[in-house]
């Protein structure tokens, strides 16, 4: 029996960089965690405890740090991009450099109605998400990967939602439900379709990200849902058409149950206007929806 | 030696009620966290594990889900009010009852530029408070207590903030700083003057609350701050010289620490643009400011 | 209308320091999250931003770290005394100090059934607490006040926990238990009855905890309880018989709820074998429970 | 172009069951959060929203619960089994069934030395985890995956670990380190190679369990560990030499970073006693490590 090292990485994780920009007496935060992964040629240290081709995990931070000044503004997919090509064209021997993000989003104080040009309040509505992969190919070239995307948008419907039709079996309990309450948090990734580095750098990431969020809101609040999957489906949808070259869009949407208390024992009668929200179990709906011609994901997403 | 039972509360906690109010094809949420605790003649239970004096927590979880369906619409004070005299007025043994809530914020979803009727996204940006403590009087009265607040809403400025000045001695590191980030996450509670439960309904809790958070936050995006401890007070000055009857200002301000790093072993020079934001240690700062003629607290506030 | 500065204080709050003692090839770990705060003439900095009375948070904190060095292998209370100390001898107008300490606990590894000198796992079964509150009297000396405890203890029994006999009003539907299953998670705090800072460093707080975690511990298993009230008074009252000088004990205990699953749909039936261990909400049970001649309190705990 | 369902699953999350074996007066507890996951042909539910062919996750909730009464005592791997098992029998249009399963740990209260029969204190040092995947084939039997593990363990070596040799490039600033604290919380899985339900069913989970944590933790107490990669690699290469059919194992190892403090500014010299724990950031270690033989993996681990 023999036991080898399979797949690998190393990196710094959640590099909390915040940069000023001032535009005179107008300043813009760029508030981001920014995690580090390299793949390649490390069987040295694993097996032997050679750290010669180990460029540190405090290395990688400080360069994140630097990068930060060097190159302000970016949108975060933009600075992943900067990042990974960085690490491939220094480290012969590192195949792969994945760098996720997390961009925290502030909004300016108004004062008597105006925003405020240098104080900020935190919107905690969503995170915006990055990451970014970039291969080495046989050929010395690189391939570029890149989703956008949202976590911890919490959404919610009072009508035009229901669950009917299902399956009964020996441990049925649930009734069928005509309009309930839709609740979801939602993560979503979606994918870019070019793989080359050079024309995802030009692209207006700041625009895409926005037509993506607002479109996949407004079809949750317009579309009828008879289960969360369709709604999922549906959103996902509404993203690729508006905007083909967002390829595959991945949801994972927890159902956050809002349950109708019974209050007929105080002889009171309930009639869909108090719920009790539920932490768990919950539903848990994922799926990917994609064009039929989109390119390979290659290691952007992991299966499940 | 005798051994005997000192101050002592009880009651169910996070109760997590949603409400709905359909004003036709226009709902509206009302998400709330209550908490509920009761003293008074308890010793029967403690020391004999008698329960004929104990309302069970079950039964004011009941009474919480019951009275948000026959009470629509209210501001959190009104509810915490109205469920503290109920459960004053049915259980005579009963001497103080206390409400603590948490209202969690929904916004519209737009859809084409207009707020949709029926679907919302949850602001997470901050989190409401208020807090309701109502004490049976010597003559069979009720006083009432009622206070508003914030939680989790983390703000920073990039200008106008300084320290300087103060102590050194043989343990001090840190220099002089005379432009740095300013950030904390604000918990704040403010104390209304009246002690009548009656006048206290009658009380727009969300015009006031409007006010104290605005006023709050222009005070500190405008304000020049020497330290934490006097941007705390400037801002506390501020929300009781607009509204008088919020007597009493309580806050918590942790100084979230963003530190400058240090690129010069790069060759880069660190003009004010990048930071890293620390998580542990934090500077903390804790004050009540008052007016001087304010009334008496009560047990509306926890001593620290 | 004049408004004034309140209760105050300020401080560093979780200085995250690791102390390793090295006895020759035998190492020990005291891992704390430290928090100072410190009260007394501050009208300065809140009123007009001058900090020439203040110590900066961060030469707090330097200072913690320096005393652990100077200062091995102490029981937290003993570290919290000699920091409250420093404070209040160095810096005049100081008129309190205040240090929070979390323990948190570590196991040597076992290697084949031997512990290993210098390797650990933590054990987060429990966070040790202690918390000091340091006065300045009015004849300049000091008066001292110490608690330990516990909390995250979680804690569950299978047997002798009935719930019966308590009041039913119009929103009562909780039925009677005469077998359930008790749980909680333990938040505990005991009070020493020394004041003097000099007596209470030469308190054995190992030996003393120690005893108390376990008689708490044997209580909650050895005792039939008819409440939580009751179960919490019991194993208060039981822990100050046996060490006296531990004059009051204050607990909150939030009652965890099993609830029992209703398998009959499915042909099943449910003997008080399976349960869903439900997050929110919750009971909260909450006491102070001490000897009839127990010393005042002073600052060292709050009123809830 | 057409926009197609892609990968996708839904089920029930985080289960609580709580499930008690009362051995005359012992009694034993499984303490489980179980979350199912169904793929197979869904296309309707997300394309149409005809829930013909949905199980809804309530009834994955009722059957767990179910189950959880009629097959007690069971090992999480095995419950896992039955469960995907049943899912794949009852639902014919299911191809694959997941199930991850979380055991928290209780320990038995001591009274006087000895562990009481049906009080519990729970034990929350790590968290043992289990997965099973079960695949529909071809020719219609079922190929099942197993793989068990831990998370939540924080471990600590105080001496015998260095770093050094490391590449220096124009970013690095940190020094080479001979003897330093190593510290990692482990998310660790590891594959068992059978995948066979029935032959898998008849495994000793518990004991495999047991050797495979024990071989972990003492190779990291004794290894002298050149980087966290190399212990990493040692760890696992013991666990599947010690028992060859745990035929691969994957490890995440934060390396949670002890900063040794600089007390020089305060005449102070800290010879490797003092440091502060850091958060953020962390290195991030991960590998797989496996026998060259090691059957497929299916989809029992997602790729990074």
């Amino acid at each position: 029996m023999k036991i080898e090292l399979g797949d690998n990485r190393y990196g710094k994780a959640e590099n909390r960089v915040v940069r000023i920009t001032r535009e005179q007496s107008n300043h813009h935060i760029l508030d981001l965690n920014v995690s580090v992964q390299l793949s390649g040629d490390f069987d040295d240290t694993h097996l032997n405890g050679s750290n010669a081709k180990v460029l540190p995990t405090d290395t990688q931070k400080n360069t994140v740090f630097a990068f930060a000044q060097k190159y302000p503004a970016m949108e975060p997919e933009a600075f992943g991009l900067i990042l990974c090509e960085h690490f491939l064209d220094t480290q012969s021997h590192v195949t792969r450099a994945e760098v996720r993000l997390e961009q925290f989003l502030w909004d300016r104080i108004q004062v008597d109605g105006k925003p405020h040009p240098r104080a900020f309040q935190r919107n905690s509505t969503l995170t915006r998400t990055a990451r970014v992969v970039m291969d080495r190919t046989a050929n010395g070239s690189n391939e570029s990967f890149v989703s956008s995307g949202v976590q911890d948008l919490v959404i919610l419907k009072t009508s035009d939602s229901e669950f009917t039709g299902f399956i009964k079996d020996h441990y049925t309990t649930l009734p069928e439900a005509t309009d309930r309450i839709m609740a979801t948090q939602v993560s979503a990734k979606w994918r870019h379709d070019s793989h080359d580095a050079q024309t995802l750098k030009k692209k207006d990431f700041a625009k895409s990200y926005k037509l993506a969020t607002q479109k996949m809101l407004a079809t949750f609040a317009e579309h009828h849902s008879l289960s969360l999957q369709q709604t999922l489906f549906e959103m996902a949808k509404e993203m690729i058409t508006e905007q083909p070259d967002l390829c595959a869009v991945q949801m994972s949407l927890p159902n956050k149950h809002h349950f109708l208390v019974d209050l007929s024992p105080f002889g009171q009668e309930n009639t869909n206007e108090v719920f009790i929200a539920a932490d768990r179990p919950y539903g848990l709906i994922e799926a990917v929806v994609n064009r039929d011609d989109a390119p390979d994901a290659g290691f952007i997403w992991p299966a499940w």
